[in-house]
């Protein structure tokens, strides 16, 4: 089985939806550590107006911050979201080293989202993920609502391919699904990579998944079962939003390498540290976080003596 | 794939880990709603001495409201945990349908739990299930800590299946395996399942997890991966402690069932009224449950004008 590759997504896909704006001095010591965790690809915050996003104000600075030299492990990698052209412009500016970025597999959602229709923004993402290639960056372009829409109910599966066999027609093929309203179920979830990894075996596809209905873990598990390696995900579980009755988050970053680190996985990742940061980021959110992991403390690992298997 | 088996087990493993005692006319109403659901199995208590646990002292109360005539669906059935003979006696004489009882995988669980070794525990319950399926009962054999142990920590795979083999060699063949301290992946959960299955293929075993590190439906999916059909829950996802750490409860019944219904399964089953108990449940204990499904609402089914699929 491929090396699971561990995408940190807490400080954009987790904050923009906290009412509080965290300062930017609070969120470069989570990234600082978050490195130090040893995660493998850090996403920093997304390009979007900050008089609409002001959580995401500081995205630039936070990439001028961590592409200083020695402010990150060489082997990790900054990502940034962006969601139109003005965006990839303000990323290629401050040094953003994998963008990424999206098209909705829902019509209402795009429509919501973008102002334009699946087929419009399909076209527009592509033009831009190959400017970005064309810069020297890696891109990912992601299907969101891939699994299902909030609006729209299910989402035909053959939408989604559409959308993929266009951005492998484009020469793309770092792709993500994101399961943005938490729709998916494992067999669901299965079912899908597989379908995707048939027109392109071998290709990168990551998994985003949401805990709106406790499901995310398990899509991780089904989605690795279809042979995803790459894994999206948010320190304690941020990514919910507290004001609305769907609460639930994205995969939680902390819980997912407990789990994975238990069945011999990434070993080297350091939890604790991970756990240092989902007890601030509560702490930081003055409520309790969807991770499990923080609270109940990691199981102890068996001392070397004792055995077992 | 055979028919998914759902036992409700919150008025049990989930009530008794709650410091209020639950009135008993409310357990009737929550047992009534839950029975009206269409769960398969309802586990109303256990047999153990109410000045120990007093949450369970109204066990044989309830046993005998729910057996009168009329009081639940014909095809659902009653069951009731016991730890030792006189608990058997007990159960005998009010009615119960199906008794459940269990040996720890883990030595330190079995003396602190029975006072005694795994060993002496096995021939123990073997011997009470012997004469409880002689009394012409439903036998379910358990084995607790079977994916690990809170004192001891990994439990050897080949001390699990030494308890079956000795469950099986005593002609019991409705067991269960229990994850009593949440440890289970689910890697590790498949595997194990598909060893207990590998010894007697076609047994009913059903599975049992705890949601302590954010894995119980993860671990579900894998069991019935493996071949379970039978899975054990709680409304709300009671069965946790909400004065330790560790805070995870059992699996959440109406968001498996949210789940499997999703995949086609179980259609019958009436989610919006486990939702129902589930809010009374968190009401009642003052708190937000661990269940997601029910302070999110469920996925609305599609229009049937609306297609998609």
């Amino acid at each position: 089985m491929s090396q699971i590759v561990l995408h940190e997504v807490g400080l954009r896909d987790g904050l923009q939806m906290e009412k509080q704006v965290v300062p930017t001095a609070q969120k470069i010591a989570w990234g600082e550590r978050l490195l130090a965790s040893g995660v493998d690809i850090l996403q920093l915050g997304s390009f979007v107006r900050p008089d609409r996003v002001p959580q995401m104000a500081d995205t630039a600075e936070l990439f001028q911050h961590f592409t200083q030299p020695g402010r990150k492990p060489a082997s990790a990698t900054l990502s940034g979201l962006v969601l139109n052209e003005k965006g990839l412009e303000r990323g290629l500016e401050c040094g953003v080293e994998m963008f990424c970025m999206g098209v909705s597999a829902s019509e209402t959602h795009s429509r919501k989202n973008t102002g334009m229709s699946i087929a419009d923004a399909t076209g527009r993402i592509i033009a831009m993920a190959q400017a970005a290639a064309a810069a020297g960056k890696r891109v990912q372009v992601s299907v969101q609502s891939a699994f299902g829409c909030g609006y729209e109910g299910p989402v035909p599966r053959e939408r989604v391919l559409g959308i993929v066999r266009s951005f492998l027609d484009a020469g793309l093929r770092n792709l993500s699904l994101a399961d943005t309203a938490g729709h998916g179920t494992p067999d669901a979830v299965e079912a899908l990579y597989e379908a995707v990894f048939a027109l392109a075996p071998g290709i990168d596809c990551a998994c985003h998944f949401h805990d709106t209905y406790g499901l995310a873990l398990a899509n991780c598990y089904a989605a690795r079962r279809a042979g995803v390696t790459h894994f999206e995900a948010s320190v304690a579980g941020l990514g919910g939003c507290p004001f609305t009755a769907v609460a639930g988050g994205n995969t939680c970053t902390e819980d997912l390498v407990h789990a994975l680190q238990r069945g011999g996985e990434r070993r080297e990742i350091d939890l604790a540290v991970l756990l240092d940061v989902a007890r601030e980021v509560a702490a930081c959110c003055g409520r309790e976080m969807p991770g499990n992991v923080y609270r109940a403390g990691p199981i102890p690992e068996p001392a070397a003596a004792a055995g077992g298997s």
